[in-house]
């Protein structure tokens, strides 16, 4: 497997300790991802927007969005797409310690608009069942209409950077001494029970591949 | 109170239903945050870097990271910053239709760093509330030093837009006939319970104030 790329804008400059060299922490934190926030550059200034995506060997697709379609009018410029996990609140001895334990992938290229409509469904899966494991089997498929009016953008896994911290804080050997309490305040991103929709016909149950989550 | 501001970037093209324009609704967005993706632009190309972040009035700031030094040698530039909460996984019928809940809130503007020692404490202690409410009181305040080396970011909240997506799937009127489960998978952000510190002096408990979330 291809270690991780090593450009300066991937490599860490204030804490290099918490930089991830391995390709396949990547993938874990890309696979384990819901959503991400795409950066654009719109007419010089950066635009952040939340979207789906999902990763298939070391290709990462991101679904289509509002701000995806001023990308498909510029298709050739740069976006950086950011998955981030929130897993704690770093509680210290000191203000200054306080953090978080997180786990986050960056990734920086060119992406290209995924055309034709066989390389679009294998795409689309690849979107579909990161948000939605199983579904792709369940769930009616696109016609060539809704295909037409979908866009998914592929970006390759060539330059990529990985950011973790996990652990208790890192307070100052003289603050140990202080009477306040520190250590971590774990966050979990949860799914609660499926809610059908009003419009369900009767005596449809929640598949399995749902319920499990 | 001032309605949101309605510049071209901060108005929906694609799907304005789902955009809000009451200020009331940014600042739920941004107060229930822990986290928030900050994009700037750097040589040009797009970085999107999570960060801590708090709110005060019409002021948003925003934690000093790695990509905020960028920022501080070039503090003149735009940015935006982007809180998203994912609610749920909508599953429709379609694939087409599948799509996720969210609250999401983008802020643009040019950011000052904040300098001056008291004005610098203010805005760590709005930075220092938002992730961790009570600790300002429990933890040891910052030295001038560490001070010093901490940056923080005032963004003021005069362009801003909200997107929200909540409820059930919108499926075509002809597939309500399909014999697939739809509905909504609630995603939910929780804590777990807190984890002690290894080095933590014996004898001290956790503070209701963490113990409570």
């Amino acid at each position: 497997m291809e270690p991780l790329s090593a450009t300066p804008r991937t490599s860490l400059g204030r804490t290099p300790e918490r930089a991830g060299t391995d390709r396949s922490v990547l993938y874990e934190i890309l696979d384990a991802g819901l959503i991400c926030h795409l950066g654009v550059v719109v007419d010089g200034t950066p635009r952040v927007i939340p979207t789906c995506y999902g990763r298939l060997d070391d290709t990462l697709y991101v679904h289509g969005s509002t701000g995806a379609s001023s990308l498909m009018t510029a298709p050739a410029q740069e976006i950086c797409v950011t998955v981030t996990h929130l897993d704690g609140i770093v509680l210290a001895r000191s203000l200054f310690h306080h953090s978080i334990n997180f786990r986050s992938a960056m990734v920086y290229g060119v992406p290209s608009p995924v055309t034709g409509e066989d390389e679009k469904l294998a795409a689309l899966r690849v979107v579909t069942e990161q948000l939605a494991p199983g579904q792709w089997d369940a769930a009616r498929h696109p016609t060539r209409k809704e295909l037409a009016g979908t866009t998914v953008l592929a970006l390759p896994l060539a330059e990529a950077s990985v950011k973790i911290r996990q652990g208790p804080p890192s307070d100052d050997d003289e603050d140990h001494a202080l009477p306040t309490w520190a250590g971590v305040l774990p966050v979990h991103q949860t799914f609660g029970a499926p809610v059908p929709d009003p419009a369900l016909t009767p005596g449809i149950s929640v598949p399995a591949h749902i319920a499990a989550r």
